[in-house]
């Protein structure tokens, strides 16, 4: 199958393999957005031995490569037309996060998706993170019973980031950026739906005081009175182990599981225990196997619409500080 | 000073002495609330030496006894009447949280201790504990900087509840009873104030379905953008390390401090670090001391005030489902 890359702003690089990988056949790679440079994403294609054709115009690049899967990786705040274009040419298309920034660019793209019959999915990475992949599996096992109330976690350090965070049109928000890992989680997790949801965010820490926003906070009410809670900074120090505390806890009826630090803790009938994580496993070969018609990928198309409408839907909350409430 | 006890079903316990001490006088105990049963504490009472009268009605015991101090640990729901026929009294009084179960109490109690003059303060127990404190005063020192952002967990092993607990009326709700002391921490630890908040709650897992609320949330939203979340279950399993797994996360903009486990993590320029615990302290001890003119207790009456309407406040957002905004 012939891959092309457009744009280089979030973690497409995820889909390079770390070392020459004959079967990906890198064929192209364009900007997805206006000023948006894809030099880093191209030196790393060559040093893997890639050697794609560079476009300035992905869709350019679209109609003459005809390619048959798409990464879409621009600006954040800018993916939803790059992938319409994409199905548009008939790609299979992996996004970068969150696929769209607006309601009406969400309905634009199930509309177009629909119609494309195509391959969708995005990168909620953390379905192929060893710790977190093997909690789900617990809960599956009814490790915790039944899940009543969920507590996610986002800190990232704030570290260096690029001029396209600090407007909202380019960036799409905190809350759908780094957030939506979290509603994910929640989702994934509780096997549940969302009713409403109340948030709060500032973006009083930032460089420009507009955007990104740093803190913020969501809470999620659920069906069959379950309920969540989402907390998410860009306040975790420099000296923290890592670049992000993401953590989740789900408290069910049987037991209590959280992922932090990377590890498991699972407490119920059996005591406290720190089951061993699953393998990480390969997110684009996932998704390659899927486009190539060999059953599901980890992460749905109706899924993506599903918690990318939800971490919408919890930003709105916050832009406007009222009650949304989900249709169903 | 003469000390009598009204009520014995929650922490009053805290204000007896490991040994006899000489310097406290618990001239007489008597229940507070219909059918409450004080001989476990009274029992408790004679095996350290004290040898307290027994009333079966604590306002005859007020009127008798003319005590200086009065401990108000009847059930949780109905602590307001007993404190406000304590100040009627002019008993200085060391309250069960919550100390009104409404609003209109709240009022009614403001108004007998502005007229009482006496001493007046609450079970905001984790105030005295070594590793809570610790965190406050770190927090003073500046070593997380600028507060943004907290996040505390109260979670409770359910074991064997008392059956006042499966009435609000007598119960007064689980956001009042264990959410308080999150509240508690949030304003402590921000030195800021509430501007509205959202909350949910369900009692699906009370054993009648109705009471007490076993999972709530509770989202605040504060002054200079500042924002809280506050987590509250009783599913902790019986087979965790302690009965609470009590936990305050303070998000500032040089660091984040976290305590759990009884324990405390700091995280700023100067690295990873776990000061020390302080010293646990004595909660009735410090109310004596400030009840004999000795300079003011680590809870005020005017932080009773507060942190009790926000615990109120935050229940009747759970209760109605809408956004709760406090005036000032």
């Amino acid at each position: 199958m012939k891959i092309v890359i457009i744009g280089a702003s979030g973690h497409g690089g995820l889909c390079v393999p770390k070392t020459m990988c004959e079967d990906l056949n890198f064929v192209a790679i364009a900007p997805g957005s206006k000023g948006e440079n894809v030099d880093g994403m191209v030196r790393t294609l060559h040093m893997k031995g890639y050697t794609p054709a560079i476009y300035s115009d992905y869709r350019e690049m679209l109609r003459k490569e005809k390619p048959d899967v798409a990464i879409v990786d621009n600006f954040y705040g800018e993916h939803a037309p790059v992938i319409l274009d994409a199905f548009g040419a008939g790609c299979h298309v992996l996004a970068e996060k969150p696929v769209a920034a607006t309601m009406e660019q969400l309905e634009q793209l199930r509309e177009a998706w629909d119609k494309a019959g195509t391959a969708f999915s995005t990168m909620f990475t953390y379905r192929y993170n060893g710790a977190f992949y093997r909690a789900w599996n617990l809960i599956q096992e009814g490790a915790v019973g039944k899940v009543r109330l969920l507590n996610a976690q986002k800190s990232y350090k704030y570290g260096t980031r690029p001029d396209f965070m600090t407007r909202r049109e380019t960036y799409g928000g905190t809350i759908p950026w780094v957030g939506i890992h979290g509603v994910d989680w929640i989702l994934w997790m509780s096997g549940g739906r969302f009713e409403s949801v109340t948030a709060v965010q500032s973006a009083a820490q930032a460089p420009n005081g507009i955007s990104p926003e740093t803190t913020a906070l969501a809470q999620f009410r659920m069906n069959d009175e379950m309920m969540a809670s989402l907390t998410i900074d860009y306040l975790n120090p420099a000296a923290a182990q890592g670049h992000g505390d993401d953590r989740i806890r789900v408290v069910g009826t049987k037991g209590v599981l959280e992922v932090r630090d990377n590890r498991v803790t699972l407490i119920n009938g059996d005591g406290v225990q720190h089951p061993e994580n699953l393998p990480d496993e390969d997110m684009f070969a996932d998704f390659l196997r899927h486009a190539a018609g060999k059953g599901p990928c980890r992460i749905s198309g109706e899924e993506v619409f599903t918690v990318t409408r939800a971490a919408l839907l919890a930003q709105s909350a916050a832009d406007s500080g009222e009650i949304i409430c989900f249709d169903r």
